[in-house]
C-alpha cells in the first residue's frame, strides 16, 4: 500500500468520523420533531429501528465522495453539504430496508435487518412486522427528501439537487426491478448485468453524490456530465464486480454478510456468470444446484470455492476489477485540469483503494 | 337530496373528469421520460401496474378539494394547480399499493390490488411479486414529489407546496404504524383510533389538499391554520366513521371492497368497538370469534349485521357521521367572511353530501 492510497483512506475516515456525529445528532432531533411520534408505542419503536440500521456502519462512501466533489471546486465551507450528505445516507437506508424486506435477509451490516429487527419485535404478527419494516423504509426515502428541501440554500441549487435526488429514486426503483428480473431470468445476458449495477448502485453511490458535491459548490454540472459519468460507471462495475466477489472469497467478519448469500439467493453475479462459463459437466452441475437454493451448506460453498480456485476465477474476476478500477483513475486524472488537484487526486485513488479491499 | 347537494356532487364530477384526462396523459408521457424503462420487461410492467391502479378510478375527492381551495380565493387558472393534484393522487396510489402489502387484501377499486396483480404476473417466485409491487408503490410516492418540483411556479410557492407533501408522508407513516398497532393492541381506546384517522387519512385527503390549493393560488396558509385543521379533523372522522360503516353496512358493488374486511383483519373500527360496547354474553362472543378471523364466513358476517341492526348500531354511528359532518359544515361557513361564497359552499354541502353516501 503505497502513502496516496493511505491519504485518500485518511481522508474517506475523516469525512465519516464527522459525518457520524451530525447522523447521530439528525436523529435525536428528528424525535423531537416529527410531530405524531408520541402517540404511540411503535412509531417511536420505527424510527428507533431507521436509526439504528441508519447510525450501525457502512463504509460512508457517498459521504466522501460528496465532500470530495465540492472539494473540487472549492476549500471553503460548502452550505448545504451536510443536508447532501444525511439526504444520501437516508436514501441508502431506505434502499437497504427494502432490499432485505425483498430478498428475506435476516442481517445486514453485522447485525439484524429492520425486517428481522421488527419480526422480533412482533414475533406472534409476521404481516405486522412486514408492515413495520416497510413503513421504517418509507420513511427514510421520504426524510432523505425532506433534510434537503431545509436545507438552507439559494431556491435553485437546492431545486437542482431535490432534482438529482429524485432522479436517484427513481434509477434505483429501475435498478431493484432489473434485479429482480434477472433473478427470475435464467439467461439474464451482460447487458442486464451491467444495467443493475449501474443503476442499482452506481448512479445512486457514485454519480448522484459527484453531483450533490458539485452543484452544492456552485459548479455547473451539466458542462462535465459525460465525465463524471464515465468515471461514476466504471467505478461501479469495478466496485459490483468486487462485492460480487466478496460473496465467494471475503471474510464474513468485514463484510458482515455470509459468505455465499448471492449463490442461495439465486442471483446471476459477475462472479457467477464467470463461474458458469468456466466450468464444465460435474462442476456445473455442482454450482447450478447451490444456485438458488437456500439450504446450500457451508460444505458446498466451500467446495465450490474449490471449483473457483481451480479454475483461476479469483484471477480473472481480479484482473477485470482492476482493469476497470484503472480506467476510472485515468477518466478523474482528466480532471486536473480545472478542478483542484487535492481532492483529484482522491477521486484517482478511490477505485484503486476500492480494489485493494479485496484482499 | 336537495339541490345544493347536487351542485357539489357535479362540481366534483367536473372535476374527476378534467383530472383523469390529464392523468392518463401524465401516465403516457412518463413512459418516454424515465430513462431506463426500457431495459427489461419488468420495469414497463411495473408502471403500468401503477398507472392500471391509479387510472381506475376512485372519487377523487382531493382533486375536488385542491381545485376548491383555490377557487376560494380566485376564479381565475392557478398555475401548479395540476400537478399538485397528480401529486396528490399519486401520493395516494403509494399508500394503497402499501396498505394492501401490509393487509395482504387481494382487491382494491373493485380489481385486483397490485400486490396480487403482481403475484399473477410471476405465480411462481411470491418474493419476487412482493418485490415487485413494493417497487411500484415505492415509485407512486418518489413521482409525487418529482412531479411537483418539475411544475412550473415561484420557488418559494413551490418549497412550500412541497414541504406539504413531505408532512404528507411523514404524516401517512406514522398513521400506518399506528394502525398497525391499533390491530395488535386489543385494548386500543378511542384517542389510538383518531389518532390513527387524523394521521392516516384526514390530513392527506383533506388537509393537504386544501392546504395546497390555497398556497397554489397565493394565500397565506398560516392565517387559516387552525379553522383548516378543524375542518379537515371533523369532516375525516365523519368520513372514517362511514368507512367503518361501509365495512358491515355497504353495498359490495359500490364500495368495491368485500363486505366484512375489517372485521376478518381484526380491525378495531368506530363500528366494532361501537359493536363491542353494545353486545354481552353470546352476541358478543360471535363478534369476538369473528374478529381477526380470515375465515370467517359470509353468514357470520350476516350474523352480524343482524345483532348491529337490533342493537341500532347503524343508527348510533350514523348520527356521530351526521354530528362530526355537520360540525365541519359549520365551520366551513364561517370561511364566508374571507373567501369567495361559491367555493365555500363546496365545502359546506362536502360532509354532509359524504354522509348521504352510506344509504
Amino acid at each position: 500500500m503505497n502513502s496516496n492510497a493511505l491519504t485518500a483512506m485518511e481522508r474517506a475516515a475523516g469525512h465519516q468520523q464527522r459525518f457520524v456525529a451530525s447522523f447521530e445528532k439528525y436523529f435525536a432531533e428528528l424525535a423531537g420533531e416529527l410531530d405524531g411520534l408520541r402517540l404511540g408505542r411503535f412509531p417511536p419503536r420505527c424510527l428507533e429501528a431507521l436509526a439504528e440500521l441508519s447510525l450501525r456502519g457502512g463504509k460512508r462512501i457517498r459521504v466522501a465522495l460528496l465532500y470530495e466533489a465540492a472539494g473540487l471546486v472549492t476549500e471553503g465551507e460548502v452550505p448545504g453539504l451536510l443536508e447532501a450528505a444525511l439526504s444520501c445516507e437516508l436514501l441508502h437506508s431506505h434502499a437497504l430496508i427494502l432490499d432485505d424486506i425483498i430478498d428475506d435477509s435476516p442481517s445486514r451490516r453485522g447485525g439484524l435487518s429492520t425486517y428481522y429487527a421488527c419480526r422480533e419485535d412482533v414475533p406472534e404478527n409476521p404481516q405486522a412486522a412486514l408492515g413495520l419494516a416497510m413503513m421504517a423504509g418509507d420513511l427514510a426515502g421520504f426524510l432523505a427528501l425532506r433534510v434537503l428541501l431545509h436545507a438552507d440554500l439559494p431556491a435553485d441549487r437546492k431545486q437542482a439537487m431535490l432534482d438529482v435526488q429524485l432522479g436517484v429514486t427513481t434509477d434505483t426503483v429501475i435498478g431493484q426491478i432489473l434485479d429482480l428480473e434477472r433473478d427470475v431470468t435464467p439467461s439474464a445476458d451482460e447487458g442486464l448485468l451491467e444495467s443493475v449495477c449501474e443503476y442499482k448502485t452506481t448512479r445512486y453511490t457514485i454519480l448522484a453524490p459527484l453531483r450533490l458535491g458539485l452543484l452544492a459548490a456552485g459548479e455547473d454540472v451539466a458542462e462535465h456530465e459525460e465525465s463524471l459519468r464515465r468515471y461514476a460507471s466504471l467505478a461501479g462495475i469495478s466496485g459490483q464486480m468486487r462485492d460480487d466477489y466478496l460473496d465467494l472469497f471475503g471474510d464474513p467478519d468485514v463484510t458482515g454478510k455470509p459468505v455465499g448469500a448471492d449463490l442461495r439467493a439465486g442471483r446471476l453475479t459477475y462472479l457467477v456468470r464467470e463461474l458458469l462459463a468456466a466450468t464444465d459437466a460435474d462442476e456445473h452441475h455442482t454450482v447450478e444446484a447451490a444456485l438458488g437454493d437456500p439450504d446450500c451448506t457451508p460444505q458446498t460453498v466451500d467446495r465450490i470455492r474449490d471449483i473457483a480456485y481451480r479454475h483461476e476465477v479469483h484471477h480473472r474476476l481480479r484482473s477485470a476489477i482492476d482493469r476497470y478500477a484503472e480506467a476510472a483513475s485515468a477518466e478523474a486524472a482528466s480532471w486536473r485540469r480545472h478542478w483542484r488537484a487535492e481532492a483529484v487526486a482522491f477521486f484517482e485513488q478511490l477505485p484503486t483503494w476500492n480494489t485493494r479491499r479485496t484482499r
